[in-house]
Formats: C-alpha cells, sequence, structure tokens
C-alpha cells in the first residue's frame, strides 16, 4: 500500500471549517473491525499515524502530551492512588503513564474495539510495553456497562480516553455515566475525561461540565494543552471530583516523581489549571 | 475574486510535514507590494484571514491569544511602561494591546511596508482603532535601522511581532540586532519576540535564547500558548531584560487590570512561563 510522493493525509473539521494534514510516506494498515475503520500511515515528520473513522487519534510525534496530561494530573490529584480504570484508549498510551506510578496496585484498560489495541501493538510498540506489567489488565468490552457495573468506590480514578461524542462514545459526555463513574470512585476519586478544542468546542466543554454537576461531583475544571494533530491544535480535559479543590493536588509528589516525563511537570499541572478569560466567562 | 463554494486557503509547513486550512468563502483582496504578496481571504468560521506571501499572518477568530500574549506579560513584567516600540505589527494588533495600559505615554510602530497596515485597516478596523490614539505613532521604515538609531534607554519596552525568520525578517532574530534593542531599552527595559512553534523550531528558539544571552540580556524567558492557525497550533514568544526574574511580574497589577482582555490574565501570564519539560532539557 505506497501512497505516491506528496501524498497527505486530511482531517477536516466541519464544525470548524479547518483542515490540519499530514504528509505520508506510506500506508501501513487499513481494516474495517466490528466497530470502525482502522488506518495505520507512515509520516514523513510525525512518525506512524493511527487514524479511526478518519479521524487521526495519535501519531508517534506528539502523542506524549495527551497521555501525560489525561494521566499525572488525576493521579496526582488522589492522595493515594491505587485502583485505576482507563476507559477506550486502546492504544494502551495512558495505561503505560498510569504504570510508571508505583503506588497503582492496579490499571484496568476497558477498549470496546480490540482490534485498536491489536494494530497499536503493531504499530506503535512503545506506548503499548507497559500492557505486559503484571498490574495491568485488558478488558475488551463497552466501558459504560462496565463502570454501571462496578462496585462502588472500586477505584481511584477513572480515565476517560475517547473518541468524539458521536455514535458509541456519545454516552461518555452525559449524567448517566458520569454517576455511575461518581459512584465507582467514592468520595476521594478522581475522573479525567478528554473535552476537545476550548477554541471549537467550548460549548461542549460547558455541557460536560454541566453533566459532571448533575451527576454529584462537587469540584470540576479543566485543564488545557496543546496536541498538534487534532482540531485547532489546542485540547482540553476535565477533572472532577476528589475531596479537595483540585489546584491542591500533591505538588510535591509531582515534584519529586521517579519517573521520566516530556510535557507533564507540576509547574505545567498548575499551569494547566489556569483558565483563559473567555474560558473563565463561558 | 469570488471562489468557488468548498475552497480552502492551505498553508503547508515544509519543515514539519504539516499543513492547516480554512475554508475560504470568498478572496477579498490581492495585491504584490514592494516588499511582498499580501492576501485577505473571507473564511467560514474564522472571520477574514490575513496572508503574506503565503504564510497565515492572522485570522479574526484567534488573533486575541497572539495580541494579548506578545503585550501584556511585557508590559506587567516592567515596572512602569511608559515608552513602547513595536517592530513589525503593521496589522496594528500589538499597538491596540499595549495602548489599553494607561500609564504608556508613547507607542511607536515601526513597519516595513505600509500597505500592511492599510489593507488591514480596511478588513480587520477592529485591530486598527486604536492607531488614532494621540499616543501612537506609525512610521514605515526598517525596524533594524530605527533601533541602531535610537538614543540609549529611549524605549521600556521592544515587541518584535515579526514573520518568519526568512529573507528581511532573519535580522530580527540574531544578536546584532538584540544588542541593539538592548542599547535602546537601558537596564529595565524588556524585549519580547514572537518565536515559533516549540514543537517545531525548538532549536530556533534555543538560538533565539542564545542571542539575546550574547547581546547581554540576563533574563530569559519563552512563553507558550495556542495559536489554531499557526503551525503545530501552539505558538511561543521570547521575553528578555528587565531587572528581575521574569516570573516576579506586576502579578498584582495584572489582577487589578482596568481593561478587557479575552485570554490573557494573571494566572494565564504565570501559566505560560512553565517550561514543558523537553523544552527545560533542551
Amino acid at each position: 500500500m505506497r501512497v505516491k510522493d506528496g501524498d497527505w493525509f486530511t482531517e477536516v473539521c466541519d464544525e470548524a471549517g479547518s483542515a490540519f494534514s499530514l504528509r505520508v510516506t506510506k500506508k501501513l494498515y487499513n481494516e474495517r473491525s466490528r466497530y470502525q475503520t482502522i488506518e495505520v500511515y507512515e509520516t514523513s515528520h510525525f512518525g506512524n499515524l493511527l487514524v479511526l473513522d478518519g479521524f487521526v487519534m495519535l501519531n508517534a510525534r506528539d502523542n506524549f502530551i495527551y497521555h501525560e496530561m489525561m494521566s499525572h494530573p488525576a493521579l496526582y490529584t488522589h492522595p493515594h492512588p491505587k485502583r485505576v480504570l482507563v476507559i477506550g484508549g486502546g492504544d494502551c498510551g495512558c495505561l503505560g503513564e498510569v504504570l510508571k506510578h508505583r503506588e497503582v496496585i492496579a490499571a484496568e484498560l476497558v477498549e470496546l474495539d480490540e482490534r485498536v489495541t491489536r494494530v497499536s501493538e503493531q504499530f506503535f510498540p512503545e506506548l503499548c510495553a507497559a500492557s505486559n506489567d503484571p498490574r495491568a489488565s485488558l478488558h475488551f468490552t463497552d466501558g459504560v456497562a462496565w463502570v454501571a457495573r462496578a462496585e462502588p468506590g472500586a477505584y481511584d480514578i477513572i480515565i476517560v480516553d475517547s473518541t468524539d461524542p458521536i455514535g458509541q462514545a456519545a454516552r461518555l459526555f452525559q449524567a448517566p455515566f458520569y454517576a455511575s463513574c461518581r459512584r465507582a470512585l467514592g468520595d476521594e476519586g478522581v475522573l479525567i475525561v478528554q473535552s476537545e478544542s476550548p477554541l471549537i468546542h467550548l460549548e461542549l466543554i460547558h455541557s460536560i461540565r454541566s453533566e459532571m454537576g448533575k451527576a454529584g461531583f462537587q469540584h470540576v475544571s479543566t485543564l488545557h494543552f496543546p496536541q498538534c494533530a487534532y482540531p485547532s491544535g489546542w485540547w482540553s480535559a476535565t477533572l472532577a471530583g476528589g475531596r479537595f479543590p483540585h489546584a491542591e493536588f500533591r505538588d510535591s509528589d509531582a515534584r519529586a516523581k521517579r519517573f521520566t516525563t516530556r510535557y507533564y511537570n507540576a509547574d505545567i499541572h498548575r499551569s494547566a489549571l489556569a483558565q483563559p478569560t473567555f474560558m473563565q466567562e463561558r
């Protein structure tokens, strides 16, 4: 599956009238799984690129920013995160970041489409190494039902690394699911969900925050960070739960962390919580 | 100059193998000035778009982030900014932000190409209103020569709102120009320059910082912020000068500011100074 020189992969964002393209040197993989079309391209400057149903999921160059920001802020917000659930995130990137925390004793990944994980193991082995960790377990089933059936207080952290709020994934942005998460987390537990672009999807972010409030979460904060290959190049994650305001995270533990990160650090954690004026106003 | 439905303006970033596109509904203007090709498009979701020599300069939707971050952090770093020089910035967006500070008594804009300003007055009137302020003066000449001839200590703030380091603009990224700025600023003066993308142009940022050091600036900091329509969607500005480390900016004045901003606030100022781990390491 060679593409001719000068070819591009382009994702159009209809709701913003914008498009982002990466120059591709080869199409490495194509599959129609039970749930979606899975494609992998080799790009000229961003390493391998994973695309689901035509939407960029990740590339080898900048996925570290997303995976670190979806994981470490939540874990350093909880006083002693031991049991972590990742919903979606079949590429195992978040799972790998979670398992860098030594105090985690169990990390479960619940991904609907096993093929995403198997394809990621082949084309993004650097993200999937951690799934061999004895603390990790992978379950290929529906995340909404999984959380609904979970014991109260079963988890300290739930990370929702979902696709856009379309089709199956739409339920992951609504109060009934957040209420299940609230129950599965207990009072100290922390939820984090990817919440799209501050510039393009401000109304969706507002809706997510409002649905989290309806589900009984007292503290809700939106973090923001760059993510080159997603629409607008600017992305967010919304944090809910915990006993304390999110600015009171374990700053000194984050400063003393014994593992490496490429984007995240305690200053970046605090800075990601700062709200631009237009977000405060909404 | 109608474009047909479904047309796009696309900027390719060769050094990153990426491209960004905006859907355009009309081409509003085209001119070959003495220095460059100036184009203006009407876009579907980003308002008017200004393009110089094929590179996106600004659009009506997100330029506020860039102009605020190129202006307010520098002004709140200086104890009492009265005299401000903007090099480039012919669209007058930075000038408008600078003039929001009441303590500024004179703001000079030195832009090489008068046509950029005249075209901006026509298609971005919201950015140019401030150029009628009696404290503002516009000079259409070479910024490098202007700073070289300035009296020592003539300015409190110099803002370099330049195009990419290609052709005429390359001199704005080098030590001889920064040494002229250092002299024109005196010991308390603060320089800020746009310094491209942290993800794509990390070596350039390193070079700018190093050239500033050679020019005698003791304090150098790189701020970062989203900028959707520039390559990678993530941009930076590098701050130099002042008597104190840049984290000691006038935080309480920034919190008590009497003018409106849409992105900037004191928390955002502090957060923009936080360095991602990979930037610290470089």
